[in-house]
C-alpha cells in the first residue's frame, strides 16, 4: 500500500486540524522515506528501544504518539542520530499524532475513558466526562489502578465518586481543571501532578496514573482501528518506562 | 520589633537578588500591614488553611515560599478574597521568599542535601551535590523516603549510588539535569517528574520525593535561624498535602 | 436581590464586548463576596473616602468607573490593603464599568452630550457630535463651564461654534481628533490636554473640562437608570478632586 | 562659525547621553543642510510660525525642544512639506535637544527651578528638588502662577510648603512621583496633571503650570549660555499657544 | 485635472488593499503639495536624477514603483534634503504603487510576462506563468536577455523549458519558488539571486534578469495606460544603474 | 586522531565566540558520530553531491561554511533524509563555522582580500580592507573575476581605485557599506548585489563576485592550515553552482 494512502487515512482518524497551535511541526510525517508499506509499527514514544524492536519485525513505517524531535532544532546529537541510522538503514518513516489524536473520536482520551470503564460518556472542550456506579473515593481509586495496570498517586477531599473526567498524558492544568469544576466533575484522572495544582484544587479528588499508562491505551486501540480499516499488519510495541514507587 | 528589621534580617539570609528573573514581584513583602512584631509565622504555601492557623496562634507576619498572587492580577476572586480577609483582619503581614531561599546559603537546597545526609556539599548552579556512602539504588530510594517522611517514585537504569544531586521543588528540567550529567552523578532526587524527562534521562536514578517532602525542610529550618537571630517567637505550620498512592 | 441578578441587568446597560481590548481584567466583579444586595453605591473611583462612605450607608455593591487594580500586580501596598480592608469588612462588592461605558446607549458620552445640551446627537466610532446654536468661542465655553460646573482650559482659533463632539475624560488623543476633523466639528470637549495636541489642532476649539467633570454625569445618570430597573436603592457618592486654579 | 564646531557646543552643553531610551532619533541634527552658521534661532517648538520668523530674522539654524518629525514616518503631509519647505528654502537646519536638555546641568529643569526661586537645589534621578521659605499652599501657588507668568491649576492636601520638586512639561509620572515622595516633598510642580495621578497622590500639593509655561525657561536660559560660548547672534522666538481658563 | 482624480484613476489601476502587509506606509502619495495636475512623470526610484528631470519636463506628480522613505524615519539627512528641496522648489508630488502594483492586472508581473512573449499566462498567489514553445534552456536565456534588454545571470539543471514563472524584482524566495515546484515550472525568471537559493533549488532552471530589468516594463506601460484614462501628458524617465558584467 | 582533538584545533582557528547571535546552533559540530578521524574533507556546502564525494574518498569528517540545517526543524524531508544518509551510513560527522570564520584571523574575508593581493591589510568590525596600485575601475574589476575566476557583475562612479573593502559571501548590507564609506574606500567586493543597495551606494564601485567565488578562497585555504596543525590528510571538494552570464 503506497504511504499516501495509508497517510489519508490517519489523517482520517485524527485530522490534523485539531492539534493544537503548540504542535506546529509536530504532527503527520516527522521522516519522509517514501516506501511501500507492507507492515505498521506503533507505540508511544520512538525510542532507540521502540526504532530497534520496528526493525526488528520488518515495519516500515512507526506511528508514535509524541514526535521524535519534539523542540526545532538544529543540531544532531548522538542519541538522535543513533536512532536516525536505525530508521535510515531500515527504511522506516515515521508518523506523529499528538494533540489531534487526544481529541478525535475514539483517540487518546476515549480510549481512556472506555478502559476506565466509563458510562454516559461526552465530549468536552478539553478531556471526557461520564459516570461510574457510585463507590467510595477509595474504591475508585484501586479501579483505576487496575483497569490500567499501574500504581497511582491521589490526592484531594472528595469522599463519594460518581461524576469522572479523564485527560491522558500531561492533563493536570489550571484552564482543565476550571472545565472539570463547571461540570461538577467528582474526580480527575490525568498524570504529572503538581504541586500547585494540589494546592488550588483541593476539593476534587485527583487521580494521577501516569502518562504512559494513561496514553497508551489510546495507541494500542489505534492498531486495532488501523488492521481493520488498512487491511495490513500492525504491531504494538510496548516500552513501558518503569517507574517503582516505596 | 519593627517589620522593618525583620525584613532586613529576612534579606540577609536570602538576598532578594539570588532570585531568578521570572520571580519579579513574587519575594518580599506582598501584603505590608506595617506591624510591630511579636511573633512570626512560618509555612510552604499561603492556603486558607495556614493564614488561619496563623491567626489562631497570634502571628503578626506569615513568612511562606511561595506566594500569596504567583501571576499578577486585576480581579480578587472568592477564594483570595477570604484568604485577605483572614489576614486584613488578623493584620498579618506576608513575605516570600522564593527562588532566592532555593540557593541560599542555608536555604531549600541546603536543608535537602543534609536532611538527606549528603557529605561534601558542594554548591553548582543549580543544586547542591554531595555523596552518600555507595549502595544500592533500591537502599537508597528507601533512605530518602525515610528521611523526608514521603513516599516516593523512581525510575532510571544506575546500580550503585554514591553521588546526589538535590534540588527542592520542581527541579527535573532538562538544563538542570544537564549539569547533573556533567557532574556525573548517579542519582537526582526532586519532585514533579514528567514523561519526557523519564525518556530523556534514562541512565541517572531519578527520585521523585514530591514538591511538599523537598521544600519543607528548608522551612523548617529556617524558623531555628529566624528564631536565633530575631530573638523572637517563630512557629512552624505544617500543611501536608496527603498525596497517597496506591 | 442576588449579585448575579444585578450583574445581568449590569451587562445589559453596558455590554462588556464593548469595551477597548486594552481594558482586560478591568470590567465587571473585580472583588466578589457574594452577597445578597439591598444597597448599590455608585462613584467614578473607588477611592478610601468612597469605600468608607458606601460602608456607612450601607451598600453592598459598589460599582465605579475606574477599577481598584488598574495594572495587574502581585504585590499588596498598604493604602491598596486599607481599601481592601474596608470592603471585606463590610461585605461590599465592587463592579466596573470603564470603555464598555463610555460608549454604551445611555452611556458616559451621552450623558455628557445631553449635560451640555447638544441636539442632534449622532454616535460616532470614538465620541457624540451634536450640535448648539451657532455662537462665539467664548460663548459656548462659558457655557460647558456652566453646564458641568467646572472651571475649563481652552486653546484653539475657531471663532464661531456650531458643531460639537464630546468624548468624557482622557479623550484628547491624535486619532480622536482625527475623526473630529473628518466630521468638520468646531469644537471638542474632554479632559487632559497635552501640549503636542494644543500644537498639532490648532484650528479647532479644545476645551478641557477636566476628566472628573465630563464622566461624572454619566455615572449619575446611571443610578436613575438602576432604580428603575432594579428597584433598589442606589446612591451617588461625589468625591470630588477639587483641582483649583488661578 | 561651523555647524560641526556649534554641534560640539551644544553636546557638552546637553549630552546626548543623557536622553531617554525612547527619545532615540530626536536628539540632534534633524534637518541637516549644512551651512555656516551665523545666526542661531531658538524656541520651544519648530512651528510653522516660529519657522517663518526664523527665516524672517535670517537664523541658519533653529534649536528646539520638541523634534518636527516626533513619530517615524514615511508619508510627508501638507503642513509638514511647508514646514520643510520654509526650512530648504532657507537654508535653516534643525536640531532638537529633548529629555537630555531636561537633565542637563543648567537645562530645562534647572532653569524652572531657578525661575521659581527655589533655594538649596538638588539634583535626583528625575527632576530637581529644592525650598522656600515655608508658606501656606495657596501662596505658593500664586508664586509659581506669577513667577511663570501663566495660569496654574492645583489639587492635593498638603497645608504648608517647603520642600518643592519640579520637572518642565509632562511630568506627572508615577515613577517620578514616587521619587517626590522619597524625599518627602510638600509640592511637585509640572504640566498634564491626569485623574489617576490626582487620585493616587493624594497626599502632596501638585501644581500643573501648563507644559509650554514649565518648559520655556529652559530654552530661553540656553540662548545666553550660547551667546556666551559660540559669540553668536542667537535670538529667541516666543510661540505661546495662548491656552485660557474661565 | 485635480490631483484627487488622479489619485482615484490611480487607484483603480492598483487597488491599495492589494498591498503587502509589510508595505503600510510605502503605497499611495507620500508627499502631497496640492497642485492640478497637467503633466505627469513615472519611473521605477524616485532618485536625485529623476526629480531633476521630472522637474525639468514640468512634472506636477512623480509616480515611482519604490517609495522615497522605505524605512519610517524621524531625522532628513542631507541626500533626502536634496531631493526634497527638488520636489518642494517644483511643486511636484510623490506617488507610490509597490506590492500592489506587482499583483495588479497589467502591473509589474503582466507587464514582465508579456514582454517575455509566454502564452496561456495565469495567475498565482505570488507570480505570472506561462509557457513558451519547448526549447533548450539556453535558447530561453538567450530570449530572455534580449527580451529585456539585459545581461542575465542563471544557474540549475533544467534541460528543456516550457513553463516559466515570472516575478518582478527580488523574488528569489524560499515560498515564492514553493510555488513555482508545485506548478511543475521549468524556468524561474526574477533578480537578485542568492547562493542559499541557488543550493535549495537545483533542478529548475533560474535566471536572473536583474531587479531594474524585471520591474521597469511594468512602469513604461503604465505610462500608457495612464495618457489612456487620465488624456494627461505622461512621460517615462529611465534611470538604469547600468550593472556591467565581465 | 580524536574528533575532540579536532574539535579543539578548529575551535583555536576560528573560536566560536566570534560568531553572530543570529548563528546560534550553527556553530560547530552539527552531526556527532564519535568517530576516530583519519581523513578530513572541507568544502562550502554540505550538499548532496558534497556528502557523496566526501563518503568515496573515505572522510571521517567534513567541514563547512554553511551548516546543514539553517533553520531549526522537526521535520526531516526527503533531501534532507538522503543526506543524513550518506553520513550516517559512511560515519561521517559534521562541522561549521560560518561568521566565526568570517572574522578569525585567516578567514574567509583574509583570504578573500590575499586572493585579490591587496596591501596594507586593516581589519575593521566588519570585513577588511586593503590597497591596490591606483588603477582604472575596469582594470580593478579584470583583476578581480581573474584572481577568483569568476563573472563579476559592477556598477557605481568611481573612476580610480586605491583603497578597498571586502567581504566574503552575502555582504552587501547598508550598515556594512555605511563602515567602507566612513574608511573613505573606492571599491566593496562582495557577493548578491540588490538594487536598494545599487540606488543608495552610487559613488562607490561596488562590485559582485558571487558568494561563492567570494568565500571559497577561505575553505581552501583552511585545508592548508589543518594540514599542518593536525597532520592528517585534508582533501578541499569544489561544488561550483555554476552560475552562467549571458
Amino acid at each position: 500500500m503506497k504511504l499516501s494512502d495509508v497517510v489519508a487515512t490517519l489523517e482520517q482518524i485524527a485530522p490534523p486540524e485539531l492539534a493544537e497551535d503548540f504542535d506546529i511541526g509536530r504532527i503527520g510525517l516527522t521522516l519522509d522515506l517514501e516506501n511501500d508499506i507492507q507492515k505498521i509499527a506503533v507505540s508511544l514514544d520512538p525510542t532507540r528501544y521502540v526504532l530497534k524492536r520496528a526493525a526488528d519485525i520488518g515495519a516500515d513505517l512507526l506511528i508514535t504518539h509524541h514526535t521524535l524531535i519534539f523542540h526545532p532544532l538544529n543540531l544532531i546529537n548522538k542519541p538522535l542520530a543513533e536512532i536516525l541510522r536505525i530508521a535510515l538503514d531500515n527504511n522506516i518513516s515515521l508518523y506523529s499524532m499528538h494533540t489531534n489524536l487526544d481529541k478525535a473520536k475514539g483517540g487518546i482520551n476515549d480510549a481512556l475513558a472506555r478502559r476506565i470503564g466509563l458510562s454516559n460518556i461526552v465530549d468536552t472542550a478539553v478531556g471526557k466526562i461520564g459516570t461510574v456506579s457510585s463507590c467510595p473515593a477509595e474504591t475508585f481509586v484501586n479501579h483505576v489502578a487496575k483497569s490500567l495496570d499501574t500504581h497511582v498517586q491521589f490526592t484531594g477531599r472528595k469522599e463519594e465518586i460518581s461524576k469522572v473526567m479523564v485527560f491522558g498524558g500531561s492533563g493536570f492544568r489550571n484552564e482543565y481543571l476550571a472545565v472539570a469544576k463547571q461540570y461538577d466533575v467528582d474526580a480527575y484522572v490525568s498524570a504529572e501532578l503538581k504541586h500547585d495544582i494540589i494546592r488550588s484544587w483541593e476539593d476534587m479528588l485527583l487521580v494521577d496514573a501516569t502518562h504512559y499508562a494513561t496514553e497508551n491505551p489510546g495507541m494500542q486501540d489505534l492498531c486495532t482501528v488501523l488492521e481493520e480499516k488498512l487491511r495490513l499488519d500492525v504491531e504494538f510495541i510496548d516500552h513501558n518506562p518503569f517507574i517503582e514507587v516505596l
